[in-house]
């Protein structure tokens, strides 16, 4: 059994990874850390957790002496010494923020303001798409794990951009995230009043995810690309559906994208390629690990439309870092995430 | 005071229709048709009108003898043999639904599968989105309300496309609608449990809102346009939001695209251009008329991203048909439709 | 044409104060004070009233220099000096917090943790429920705003306690309200993820809001009675609806009780008794200034069940005051507040 | 490992008992049957069932002939002939409907108005509530899962009942209920623009869940009770909350109530009585088997407040179901039901 760390357990991720870790059965959770709580037991913070989880909110230290796997769910910027220390003592290291994503400094500079401390650790760190880099992860002692929007629209046009399926212009990506995404800190945007009833755009063209996405489409095209980027704050909980807008190389048909879609993902456990006709949505996927992917060429247009699911706080974070250290770990990929999705 | 009378007061349409009535001070309701709640009390369909409207439902006949002025809300391919009979008579005719929207037939057909019955009436149909067609709408005995989708969308666009700032091809519009939108039947989309805490897109690029997008939005730029539409099901009662990406004409900037809109609409008392950097919401135009416009351009990518807020059932149905009474009856355009959007 | 001004203007209850005076014809907004906010336009704090209401938030004295009626809505414990300064200058004051409700000094101080400071004030105050005390209201000079949820338990309980239907032991009020009962104010219990698709009970027993209850309730039964208050928070935005429980007199049947609701309700223009059968719900009173009453006899156990549906921004805050204020100025009780409640 | 088979298979109890069976590993599912559906894959009906559940709906007696276990989840009347035949053939039945949770054939005619045709059948059917009757239901053949609301009330006042805390007149228990309790077919009140935002009693003091909570808090309490109960549609997914109102034993205080309640629960796995001074909230408990308990004695009324929330999904149906199931065939009770509240 493989003991697991959590450093910022009290955030909406670290929460959600406990919530999955305690019903995997290769792996224990063996120390929970929070600055802002240290000594208080996780249980008082979140009640859902009350006489799951024994345990109190521990320190840096303490994570890192008692796991072989630790995770970190921190704000931007604070993860590299953590993760040095991690990799000091062989401990995997599973990032779930932005810290160790983007290869290029030149974009981490633009995008979050800061430079590569540790250049060293960037090397090593592996983008923890299990679809698109199954192979780095089994060998990974860092791991970067993806962003929640990028998870959904790179695993939406992955397969289209193998097989040279579309134009690598003008690809619009319009994405709508429940408000779990925001994290637990209550805010404006997040209050329920002002939040419900509502939708709202933010961060049009400008939000971080955006070189992230950029940067993993563009290697899977071999070309560097650009894409139109919009998120928006679905008065929901959990979920992304990104909807995607690409145009089809000419003379293509539904039928065959399907069929390259479908045999794409065969094999994956977590991406679900719906028959052709049907519509991805949040609700068959929330609260599970699965992408839900359907196809809709609009050949009046020229347009392919890909649609995309995934619950944020799952595929699009905790639920994806556990599949990373299984992989990473030699165990099963789908270890802790047998949940199926409720109806509703 | 005029008269107006509603053929299908029962549906949501019709029940909005008598709400912002009620608070007209140029007009009464002088009856309500519906087939199929003939002699009931509307107070007894509608609880939030107890006390209000001390009506009953009637027939066809009733609403066509005591109107100055009625309003169809039928199911499609209902509504000509009423308008005729309201022409007859000289009433004004207001068609809420999509009967007398699309001005060729080859469309009509591909689109609804119907034919036009009476081609003279058709011809005598003005598209009644004011801040376009407000003149043609003054002498109008037939008016066509637009769709919701549709409203948001040409309102949107209008600036951009009579200034010729973006391209003609490639229009994406995505849309985002609250569940009033789909009437008032009950249906496994529309279950409370199915739609709460989901998102799905449906009917993506084969909405009948489409052909009507692309005629408007044809007619401004004076040259056939194609665009790419997917309306979404948004879990709130009200409310459309369009993103629409289109690509800008090289060498514009932010400042100058906003200052042709702010330009543009600055005489129009429903049309809100937000400062440059905020963000349009449905909770802002919730339960008024308002349209709210924002624009985002994406110089990285070349997009110009414009987002339009309605409340679908006000600007997007009844408030825009009023809206269109007014103007046409020569009342002031504003009657009825003070509604101040509430903060939440 | 009265001039209106609002110290603490960009609260919630300020906000729904903003939106219902412009539509008032008998009245105009003089000023509005912010304390946090001074110099602000309105509109750029409410993006609601974008284009609507002109104004920047100013000073205290500017509001009372300019202005025929105040509206306080503030913190608890903040109204007395401006009271004053109000009453001095003649001009009429409406407090929208708990400041003025309360009669005994000894139950301030022991829900509120304060003494009076100024007696001849609070016994100046007039408890602004028009349904009860329409004649003082009509020569007051101070006005204490209703509670949200007092007003919709008094309203239930007005008759069958003015007409001895029932015991005045064992009370019981099970209420529900939506979160703009909570505030502007960001707040953990209120942060979207954390309220929706959930539902709390607090301060069981123990809210501010009994002393107000239990003082009112025994002023018309004419002995001091106390009750037992639940208030939870529902996942909604707007809207009350409290669940009364007691002990009918032994021999009362529905249809009687009925009777004696309709026939004291029948004047009042914001009181609707529901048909024997129906059931008050919040829909049909959101935006309004409705009370929506149901009444639920079970004479298997002797219990008489009373239903009252409010919208709490409105009949719970906003709309009473500018009832009141109508009342106290002798302009036509429903001015400014004809709002129809949506169907939805 | 046990063959479970499920009658009535696609209605949303259907639907979570496949959720939660899929999980557990002492058990797999031999046949789905419904009615309407016959042929059809399961998955095509649910969505979130894609890629995880290969089966089609079948017939009932291949789910007799395959299961060792068979669970109903039929419309009211519709179980006793199914029964029959699973008791014949030696296999664990557990109706998830109300047609044997009545012990007196009077109530039950009263309440649903159907006679008992096998009154043997009636009488070996154990009540399904595990905290109250774990030993019966160890060698039950027949088990009548309890209703939802019955069970988050009765697990609310077995401790004081047993312990004789409180009166047993004039107990008022006000619930709220998700709306997945009304089940999968589209209806006017549950439609998304009618439910949500709203909040509405229904069936104040005749809903067919009265006579079980009388007959069950009676049996308890050793002596025959009547309770008022209201139960409300609260607009989110899942999920009940029960206030409940009672009369304490003069001199009693909250935290002796809770020190009985605490040592009453102790060795429960999925009651959990909070803190005092903690409030009971549906947030806590969704999607999981646990009810949760808080107390809230009101000593200036005199009155017990007890709060008890659980998922009407789980708890309150599917789950409860699979708990008996385990402690019927001697299966680790908590098997499949290990799943953790997510936090929100």
């Amino acid at each position: 059994v493989i003991s697991a760390g959590i450093v910022g357990a009290t955030g909406y991720v670290g929460s959600e990874l406990i919530r999955l870790l305690v019903n995997h059965n290769g792996v224990k959770i063996s120390a929970l850390q929070s600055s802002s709580s240290e000594g208080e037991k996780i249980e008082k913070i979140y009640g859902n957790l009350k006489g799951i989880v024994p345990l109190k909110c521990s320190s840096i230290d303490e994570v890192i002496d008692s796991s072989e796997v630790v995770f970190l769910s921190l704000p931007s910027g604070m993860s590299e010494d953590i993760a040095q220390k991690c990799l000091e003592k062989g401990i995997l290291c599973i990032d779930m923020g932005g810290d160790f994503r983007l290869k290029d400094e030149e974009d981490y500079k633009t995008w979050y303001g800061n430079s590569f401390q540790n250049k060293e650790l960037h090397e090593k760190a592996v983008y923890g798409l299990p679809e698109l880099n199954r192979d780095s992860i089994k060998n990974a002692c860092m791991i970067a794990n993806p962003g929640c929007y990028p998870t959904s629209i790179e695993l939406g046009l992955m397969p289209a951009l193998k097989h040279k399926l579309i134009d690598l212009y003008g690809i619009i990506c319009d994405s709508k995230s429940g408000t779990t995404g925001a994290g637990k800190s209550p805010t404006a945007s997040t209050h329920f009043p002002e939040c419900n009833e509502s939708l709202s755009p933010y961060k049009a063209g400008t939000h971080r995810h955006t070189p992230e996405i950029e940067q993993v489409l563009g290697s899977i095209a071999g070309e560097k690309m650009k894409v139109t980027f919009v998120p928006h704050l679905l008065p929901i909980n959990r979920g992304i559906l990104s909807t995607v807008y690409c145009s089809m190389k000419s003379g293509l048909k539904g039928p065959e994208i399907y069929e390259v879609y479908k045999e794409f993902y065969k094999d994956e456990p977590f991406v679900r390629v719906l028959e052709y006709g049907q519509y991805a949505c949040i609700k068959n996927v929330k609260y599970s690990n699965y992408c839900d992917i359907s196809l809709h060429p609009d050949e009046r247009t020229g347009k392919l439309i890909i649609v995309s699911a995934i619950d944020n706080m799952v595929k699009g974070a905790a639920g994806q870092a556990i599949q990373n250290m299984n992989i990473a770990l030699g165990l099963r990929e789908q270890g802790g995430l047998y949940m199926v999705p409720p109806a509703n």
